[in-house]
């Protein structure tokens, strides 16, 4: 059977139309040969979660999932009773992108508040904690933040903490989507931990597919009281991996080293040099901060049209012409100056 | 990190204890490289899904997915409304095995009956058919069949039509739980075919990882009609992979040549040989036929505990000692004939 | 057992404060005596269906259910598959007093949009229209609108054909929780068949209790191929009355008679008369039309506090001190007039 | 409209067929009038709280629901977390008549067990307690007693002390769906108290409208310790009644007074009545133990079929003939004898 993959075809699309790092690919193949215990009762596995300690402190327990939407979703019904509601931005994957999983599989009901740059503040989480105690309402208990956002902006440390000493004093507990965790503490050139666990959140989850794995995403919980009964909502969630020493391999791989922050800087950097040269180019308006890896701007329909023939990318707002170009930790600095110089290509010959 | 990995170190607690196979290692390093769109709209998954087509038919569509529970609940409830229910085997994995997935996550009522060696009947089938058209009861609509089944037994091309036709006739579908289809094809000597799509089968959720892929299971609808929404349920059922070129690469080459087979039959003929060797043990009786990869025993419950320290397997029923020992494709004769000693040890160390 | 029940304890917390309506008490006992089937299988809910064709055609199908919050959660099942989403004003009951039912039983996703004085607008829906076909997106297939809103105000059969006509052209079909669509009908002076089945709705929950019932809400299908599974989703989602003919007694009473409009014209007249008397009253505001039998007006914060112990009755929104008043089918002109004297007591007592 | 109601038609098909008892419609009758707060926050619900408290124990905190389904589906959910499994009787109408409701709505796996008589024993319920602690299993967390059985039988005080002392020794607790307890209590002539708190029961589904009631189901929760998020669950799973009075002041006649044991022991009466009369006819059999107020019986399928045109009642086994007659608060002994005169002259007619 041929594939025809062109491997000179470069995607804006997401972060996850690039492939495996090479080490990341090593690291599967060194966990390779002999027998170990399925579903996480590995050294593999163990090894791992000795490693998202030394990140994330000694009371972080992690959960290797396979999905982001599944690591959402496991750790969002972890968090709550049935009759609770989750404070998320109406940018928020779980609100957008998930085929209301956290609804239809997570039982949760979202209260979403409209988000400026993608980050929801203290004022807007204030604002939906009405009936509570009220048995008519679903009662609102967990903030669930993106980090980065969904609009390539980043919180910093302060402003998470802001949110979660806001939550704690009103009894919520804080999740953090953090399906480009790394790209943000890259960004920031600041550790894991102070962006999650001394920042006061209780659950994150972790990505790994987006930063250079094949697959996998981490649940850590970083204050066990938040929690109950992980291992079996991981479960019936369909999440919980036989070979778990394939999804541990790559993490431990990724996390032992400073492999997670080279790929996130990297991608980030690529995305400062593609904002840089596309703002250059009259007409185009960068429109969002380029604090992670992606590059928001507007662009005339027609010559984002004709740009996505040859270089994939997602149209973000089909009323504003807004589009969303995401750069990868394989992103090369050429990548980035050719689609510059096709974008300047396409502009001119609109403007003929 | 260190990671204590014993590579001599063997188990026959689950197939899933196995690594990969290393041609499929090297499919996922081949399809390593260069950008490609996320989500299964890949040459990978394209190129898959014509290999599907020549083992299962023209009309075949595949969904690949991440976990074998996955499968199970993406494909049931593609195959059913609402208010349906799934009549299955009282020992199937859908009831036994997955934390309520089908129940808590698929939203179906599982009627149960009792099976003999693994398997239903169309006898047992019709006692369940009762209800149907009355709003106080879940309407019966799918039967789900394993094989090979959970006590190692295999269906017949003809045991698997006379439920299909009993099924059609009365309005209902027929879902195949194939986590190990391959050891039932290769313990007949029949296609995959033969057992599937030739004998009315439906819907099949076919297990790779168990055959030597590092994870990734494959829906296979392979007739259209029967099921609604896939590509929606994959979704929000958190089994829709972001890097899908990977699963479809492991996939590829575990169906495009005859290693599917070879793996099976590989395993198959270590679990006869295991049984062969266990049978002679004076005391040890084999309890099930041994028609795929695993074998059935009663032991001393004293025997079995000493022998678990050094290899790992399950007690199947604490109640009457039966355990249950898997081969994988990576077990050795050289494994097996070990094993055996080891058991005819610890029988002869019981007896003094 | 002593019951502390002051009959001159009078509430405008909300219509469902109030008792039976004389004649409705009358119709159950006249149901009562000898035996008829359960579940619906009687004279009484056979003849309440062809009244209920008198009111909304031919093709109407009502099937009577317990509580409003049930008539919503079958309906808009009945109205989608289980990937879809239900788009839905932010301040619709189902959105805001069902403690995640639509969420949480009905498998929902909801998505709301901003509404002017309660209502949805062609405009808004338009706007959550993205993501069809995508399988990340929870698929939008129903619109759901209060009549009359939550805030009092109604749609006229201008505003709701518009909006069924362009939700058809779309492939959407349309719900109306008619908790108060008696209200909606007398306060436009038009018919109930004027204000769904003519306007283009699908699917009705017609609200009982609040207009006069001791309970009871029937869902109405207007368009049969609009739903499906009714029987079997009403039954599941516990709403399936085995004595169903004493609700089918309710309403065939209130509605083969104009008792259904005696009520509601009535209530609407009580909240008209509040709000010209309120009106007068310097200082207060009243801050929605009143246009059914809700009167919303913004009270200083010590003033609601002191009537609120007297008199019964919720606060809006404690922000901006909005309260809401509800009249019902036995307010009394007495009742509103004494009221009217207390909260201009309370003004000027907080005016001193 | 005229409404063809044949007050001389008698069913033995369920006691749901009977209607109101006269005492409760003047319950009715006596509670209406004037304003009183709704959902439960008023002066009947008060009262009737206080009365089930002598009857149950100073513990004892009650809900009312509308539904038996919602009475069962809103207790086992607020005795489970997520991931929990309910032991029951095959035979349990949890299972077999409430279309999948605990599944589907409730979120519960049911494990089923082998009933004799419509009984659950110690034994079987230690079969099922397998997998504990293991993630791919849904933990067993309640047994769920129906008390009459569903089978006509009734358990006594000490068979359900036995169960809960058994269950409450491995950390499950014990609900009863007593939808029929009145009947059991009057059978066995103990109080309620007897078959439930004294027993060790810690959570009721109480039935009302079975006894005499025209809609109304109560939730009593014995142990508070056992539950968790009644109000919330009540209110999302559509069980909360906004006009909540008309539901207690039923229950609170029922129960003040002795009119609960006078309703059930009457309805067993004739039951013991009609199993006499009916046992004395050649070639019938009584086919189950008569303790409450069902019979069992086998009749030939032509005899079925031509009683059933005058006198309703349901097959309950299709393949053996067995027939179940329920006998309610209001059948009488004329009505009895007529149907055995019935039932005798069927036979001799099949007979020539």
């Amino acid at each position: 059977m041929t594939v025809r993959h062109d491997p000179n075809r470069r995607s804006f699309a997401s972060d996850n139309c690039a492939g495996v790092h090479p080490e990341i690919l090593d690291a599967i193949a060194e966990a390779n040969g002999g027998h170990v215990m399925g579903y996480g009762d590995d050294p593999y596995t163990e090894a791992a979660r000795q490693v998202f300690r030394t990140h994330f402190g000694d009371n972080a327990e992690v959960y290797f999932v396979l999905t982001g939407t599944g690591a959402n979703v496991v750790g969002l019904q972890a968090m709550t009773r049935p009759w609770d509601a989750v404070i998320c931005a109406d940018t928020a994957h779980v609100n957008t992108d998930e085929c209301g999983a956290p609804e239809k599989i997570g039982r949760l009901k979202l209260l979403t508040i409209p988000a400026t740059d993608g980050k929801v503040t203290v004022d807007a989480i204030a604002d939906r904690l009405i009936g509570r105690g009220d048995e008519h309402h679903a009662q609102p208990s967990v903030v669930s933040l993106t980090q980065a956002t969904e609009l390539g902006t980043v919180y910093t440390p302060e402003e998470i903490a802001a949110i979660t000493d806001f939550a704690h004093a009103r009894g919520l507990t804080v999740h953090m989507d953090g399906a480009r965790l790394a790209n943000a503490a890259a960004g920031l050139g600041v550790s894991l931990r102070t962006l999650t666990t001394d920042a006061g959140v209780d659950v994150l989850s972790f990505g790994g597919t987006k930063n250079g794995l094949a697959y996998g995403e981490a649940l850590v919980v970083l204050n066990p009281d938040a929690v109950h009964g992980v291992p079996y909502l991981r479960k019936f969630s369909t999440q919980l991996a036989s070979k778990m020493r394939f999804v541990a391999a790559q993490f431990l791989r990724l996390m032992e080293t400073d492999l997670w922050r080279r790929n996130a800087a990297h991608a980030n950097a690529m995305a400062r040099r593609l904002a840089e040269g596309a703002a250059a180019i009259p007409g185009l308006r960068i429109t969002r901060p380029v604090q992670a890896n992606a590059v928001f701007a507007t662009l005339p329909r027609q010559v984002s049209e004709r740009l996505q023939r040859e270089y994939p990318f997602y149209v973000w707002d089909e009323r504003t012409g807004e589009v969303r170009w995401m750069c990868a930790f394989d992103t090369t600095e050429d990548d980035v100056d050719a689609f510059v110089s096709a974008i300047r290509a396409e502009f001119a010959a609109a403007a003929r």
